[in-house]
């Protein structure tokens, strides 16, 4: 396994939404050596049971601690995933950005991140973006990454005083089906996880949202059993 | 009057937490000819009265709508006004970045003020960033503004189909008492605003903290009567 760099139990903030990406990428920080805050938050989205699968996944993966915020994105709406007057699409992933596009949402989860880093000491952030959401979300590209990064090093006391805050974006390159091996060799049971826009109360997936599409796409690629628990 | 640019009624978003300086900044978009849409942000502050204060404001000041999200920051804690175990400071404004500086806050804020930029189909936004918070802040500094708004420009949707978003800090230049004139020229009613980092449920101020001190001078330096509401 490649370590790019052992921090021996030094804290990292990582973003854990309860999907199989951010999953992977606790997964990845805790082979790092890292002691794992795990961040959550309650924005208001249709998926709510991602919140409960994120605190069996930080459980499992041994994180050292899981808080989840509240915030009420759903008073903004402008998403499928906060607004329920906008249906989640389910006929196929289509080009350009959809509907389930979350205005900002990965700027305000990193600088929620942000905060809770300066509040615990930390300098490392972990967020779970990837190739695949490249091409449909703008905020999951590596240049996003690295203008997040360089404003969270104007932005705090902490930088004021000289940490440099590192932001870790260990998917960045990689497909589902090879985020889905990755996990497979830490370890990672992606049964826990849940990834569907509208999985119900018990996290079971509808099987027809792009989350849903791209998620079994990658099993089957990966050649891996595909643990996801689909409503019938 | 300086007016760098008419808007005619184009919508922004303007950040506004109730106090003298948002006030300010909030008159300003709207002498440009901004349609105003105010966010504050019930983020666990111990002073919850400076937002009863924006909502007075914003409708003295003619703003098309007004937004007040919960954030459950107080969970995080790390500052002195969102952790009720550590005091503010009330022994004079002291070297260095106080207490009271709430880890990534200004970051947090302006991207929920992006995210509902989004949703509006807005391409600007104001904060009351200013020169006097700097010495302090360090997400107060011109150099932060600019960096956020790269980040802002690479962040969303809005930004990828070709959309140029714009981060107004009109008051980056100004010290508090020169924030006070432009207040008055424009009418600003600053009875309504509330400072006081420990405002009681009344927005009666304490006369001692930073934000009080800071305050008091500004209105001695522009000679401008200060019509704050002290306890006593």
């Amino acid at each position: 396994m490649n370590m790019p760099r052992s921090a021996s139990g030094q804290g990292a903030v990582v973003l854990l939404s309860g999907g199989l990406d951010s999953a992977t990428t606790l997964a990845i920080a805790r082979a790092e050596g890292f002691a794992c805050y795990c961040l959550s938050i309650d924005y208001g989205q249709r998926h709510r049971a991602e919140l409960s699968a994120a605190t069996a996944v930080a459980e499992a993966l041994g994180a050292s601690g899981h808080r989840c915020l509240r915030l009420s994105l759903d008073d903004l709406g402008g998403s499928a995933l906060t607004d329920a007057s906008i249906a989640v699409p389910v006929a196929g992933v289509a080009p350009g950005i959809p509907v389930t596009y979350v205005p900002a949402r990965n700027t305000i989860m990193l600088s929620l991140a942000l905060a809770w880093a300066e509040v615990l000491g930390s300098s490392d952030i972990f967020v779970g973006v990837n190739a695949v959401d490249y091409s449909g979300y703008p905020d999951c590209r590596p240049e996003y990454v690295e203008a997040f990064e360089s404003l969270a090093n104007l932005a705090t006391k902490a930088a004021v005083e000289g940490a440099r805050l590192r932001l870790h974006a260990p998917l960045i390159h990689l497909g589902k089906a090879q985020i889905i091996q990755r996990g497979v060799e830490l370890g990672v049971d992606f049964g826990l996880t849940v990834s569907c826009y509208q999985a119900d109360e018990h996290g079971h997936a509808c099987g027809s949202c792009d989350s849903c599409r791209l998620r079994r796409a990658g099993f089957v690629a990966a050649g891996v059993a595909d643990p996801t628990r689909y409503r019938v």
